[in-house]
């Protein structure tokens, strides 16, 4: 019979209609970042075994916001952007395991179905969501890049606002934050077909950037509120006291990841 | 460190967030069939090993939009529902295993996430499109399920047309086609995280229906156009003859599957 | 020069791409209608000169949640059923105008661009909102229309939930309600072009129903829940007192209206 | 009773609920211009009387995409960006009243409410659309505003491709193009609400920009491809002949026109 080829499905003779082409991928964004401290027990609770809480700071939470074009190697899809542009909003731990501090996705809406695909594979817990981020511009009332600027971002899903924030840049910074600043660890879960059976897939992998650019980071203030809804947790992640806030301009390329353990 | 609960991702302790509950999943729905007939070359192509081609009539296509409600087995989504709600539009063919006859999705669009995560569990290569089917209604102009009616049928994905369908009720019938009327076989398929990798699941598993009720099925004569896209294949399902087309409400549950060989 | 043809803008040579035909429209839909009792003085807030409130019952408020399907004398559009689909959800009080008594839309939502240039025409103030209501089925989890029956019914917009309610059906009944069973009493309102210039036209008008049809009505008991948002004033109208709850599938015809005065 | 305040429906006492705050209106975005010629009688047929052909090149045609952000003088919309950010696909020609020229949008397609209320208020003939088009990045695969840098642009309605566009960079230029240079005339129109009564608005209004600022323009080549629908005349505005392609990132505010004549 015939070999189908394609990297994500639907799988076909050609391969062309993959909902997503085999990485490298390739993405341009700016990334709004607000950190603070979440009850470290809530943090711990949305770690299964093997992983453990961070050592230094295990409450810390990066809720990040980032507005995404992104390709691959051919760059094709940048010219049908409907393809390419997508956003996103996800919330950050960080965990340990084999007593090395990974970054960890607890929880990600993206708004298309590539960007779903890409994180089945990378295994980042998508949703779809409605996310919006206030644009830098050089002209008229949107914020430049400086002192003062305010920036805007939103999240909803299923029909409710789930986050906001307001973040005001103060000045250039040498860090944009430390809790998506590792490698992420994350588990790929499929589970099994059969009524009740076990998981098919139980991984812990492991991934990061393979190539990384960007521009200056701008450290500021930041107010930010989360809203609770009956089928999302994001809000148990209460804010108990800020960290830091932090925008950035990057390219960033992500070309596979590794099996930390194939039966997590 | 804790247990976390959830069918599918995000997984929490309290299992809340996940995006989709455990089956058993049931569904009220209105299924608009078309059948024809393409070279049946397209469909051999698209079956990759073990599968081979249906011994009878192996060029059948049924082309499917389906109008659903979904919940768990509480129902507690068909209250709020953005939840409940979606719409599909799906290419079945058929193919065989081991002496017996199945079904087998090879494209489908749906518009929400949670109908692409069961759609990743059971199989299905499904992508985000808009679809759109006139519904039968007892009062004004939209039709009642009579012969005579037309009902309407539309796909599109990624701002792109790719199917339109007309169907034109005669008489109410015994049968509402052939093509989808076995159990599934389809490949679940995750790439492996490292680059290049082999897949990690390449499992070909079989599932249908744990319950089913249906009102009165309705056969007719359709118009069926499909249109290309250079991110898509379906059209390549060329209409060489039609079969039949067919409209009927049913009620169905799905409740879990089998492995019919682990690595396919 | 050419003469352009349409009735709502573009307006062409041939007038097809206009937004809406010209009338009459033809409906079939399903209505959800929640009605209750607020603050008098809050639905008077809401009545300019020339109106008066209501002389019974003048707190009164209906919020509706409606799933249509429409379509020009001819029909067509039920075909191509994105042109003809939509939902809406609408707050309707009572008002008196040279002693007789009207219905009037304060606010609301729907999801197709046709029903707010239809809403422009007629006076309602539209804007877009993601709206969902359950609907009923024969088969399956999906409620039938019968004692117990249980129908959700949301509203966002602007990515912030407004309002939910649940029905539950309990027996038929003569009546669906009182609320909304006048002729509407709307403005319609267009601002100068020019820097604060007062309104070219601000029209007071009436309109209904050219010809109604409907189902059987059934009669309920809803939970209904406003959330506010810092763009919406739904929520104003704060739930003082429940008065009833309905469900009915109608078709119906809208055919024009009449000028009450030209200069309201 | 009450006066109700409100720049655009709906009217309330606070006037928060309004769909759109009073001018002035200030906008940031991108600009990104197709300009070709077509048959001039096609584009005298979009003329109504007492408009009249441009004199110079009257089949000339601009089809703009458009990347905004926009908001009311004090800029809060900017902070909930949903309420700010929209897109916007349009098509201008030229034409003479009393002797000068002036520009006009014959179809337009924008992704909001918001957008949608404020071209009623301008006279632009707007419906909803889905419209994407690449952005300048610093970093990453995104283009920069620089020689050969590549941009896609595309337009969708009612779920069918309307128009694509690749235009390609070529140097900086002193124009951004003549189709779209001149103050608007456009007509307000609002049909009577009595059944084939004349219209209450035929208004032929002017409008332009209050202020400007723009960065540097480039020029390039684009393939610009119309696609026909049922329901759109866009295509109608067949490529005869290109005449040149602009990118240009610009800031610009709106705030008010005046009639030309109120019953045109």
């Amino acid at each position: 019979m015939a070999p189908v080829r394609g990297f994500f499905y639907p799988r076909t003779p050609t391969g062309r209609a993959a909902l997503v082409p085999p990485p490298p991928w390739h993405y341009s964004g700016d990334l709004l970042t607000v950190e603070y401290r979440t009850d470290p027990a809530k943090v711990a609770a949305l770690l299964p075994a093997p992983l453990l809480p961070a050592e230094q700071d295990p409450g810390a939470v990066a809720l990040i916001w980032a507005d995404w074009q992104s390709c691959s190697a051919d760059g094709r899809q940048l010219l049908d952007p409907v393809l390419a542009q997508y956003k996103e909003c996800f919330a950050v731990v960080r965990c340990r395991f084999e007593g090395r501090t990974y970054s960890r996705c607890v929880y990600i809406w993206v708004d298309k179905d590539f960007a779903i695909a890409r994180g089945i594979h990378q295994g980042y817990p998508k949703k779809l969501g409605s996310i919006h981020q206030t644009r830098p511009h050089p002209h008229g009332p949107a914020p430049r890049l400086a002192p003062g600027a305010r920036f805007g971002a939103t999240l909803a899903a299923a029909d409710r606002r789930l986050a906001e924030a307001v973040l005001t840049l103060e000045e250039q910074s040498d860090t944009g934050g430390f809790v998506n600043g590792h490698p992420m660890a994350h588990h790929r879960w499929l589970p099994g077909i059969a009524k009740d059976a076990p998981d098919t897939v139980a991984e812990l992998i492991s991934s990061g950037a393979a190539a990384f650019e960007g521009g200056p980071i701008w450290r500021g203030s930041a107010e930010l509120r989360l809203f609770p809804s009956p089928v999302e947790e994001l809000a148990e992640l209460t804010v108990e006291e800020p960290i830091g806030a932090y925008y950035q301009q990057i390219g960033v390329v992500w070309d596979g990841g590794t099996v930390l353990t194939p039966r997590a």
